[in-house]
């Protein structure tokens, strides 16, 4: 089991930057302007969709300003069953938002290739929250001939 | 023991890549304009050098348009030891960056930072060979407080 790990400090509340995980108003802000959900609350399943497919995003625990948990329950067959993990902590005027995205079976191509990309949607997150202004599919920056 | 896992596509051919990661002059071009080293050869030791301190990786393979690898032999604790490869294939019009960085004893909060600046730096390095003009540091973009 392998995981992807990352770490942005955003000039926020955590409060803020909760709001921009729990809601699809605030997802489609930073990470793909296609989303949609049945309920964004615990036990609702969030939709994210991209040119290539999507992902269905299963939310585990909220646990306001401090943690969102996701567990992805259909999308490409290396991310299902993979956890998504949002830790949140104020440290003086910082947001820190800790990010992992465990349990991948084997470190794949297509693994390297989300690593990057998701580091490119975290500074997605900290530019809309910071400047009002986020970059989510399909604007985002594209780091390869996949997307 | 966890890995950094990366991957770019880069509109260019695996030579130039390479000459990127292995010459001084490449390397202060997308990762910190303070780059010095005793060789950039194979067993030599190149310096990366930032505003809180650095690195100094010795070169243990160099395999022309197809693999660099590198072990920290000065630095921060958590990197001493590890080791930074790169793996470079051609695939249509893309140089293809499959990038690792082993040997991580814990997932620390560091870990984290470091995973998504190195992100940071390989779309800095796309762009000093897509467009001729990269951000290494201290012109990186900023992901938190620590850098």
């Amino acid at each position: 089991m392998v995981d992807i790990l990352h770490k942005v400090g955003i000039t926020s509340s955590t409060a803020e930057v909760y709001t921009a995980l729990t809601t699809v108003e605030g997802l489609a802000g930073w990470w793909t302007t296609n989303t949609g959900g049945v309920g964004d609350g615990l036990g609702g399943v969030l939709q994210f969709r991209f040119a290539a497919g999507g992902f269905d995003m299963k939310v585990l625990e909220l646990d306001p300003g401090r943690r969102v948990l996701w567990e992805v329950v259909d999308g490409p067959d290396e991310w299902i069953g993979t956890q998504v993990d949002w830790r949140l902590a104020q440290v003086d005027d910082y947001a820190v938002v800790l990010f992992s995205h465990r349990g991948w079976k084997e470190p794949v191509d297509f693994m390297h290739h989300c690593s990057t990309k998701w580091a490119v949607y975290l500074l997605s997150l900290k530019s809309l929250i910071e400047t009002g202004k986020g970059a989510p599919h399909p604007h985002d920056v594209k780091i390869d001939s996949w997307d």
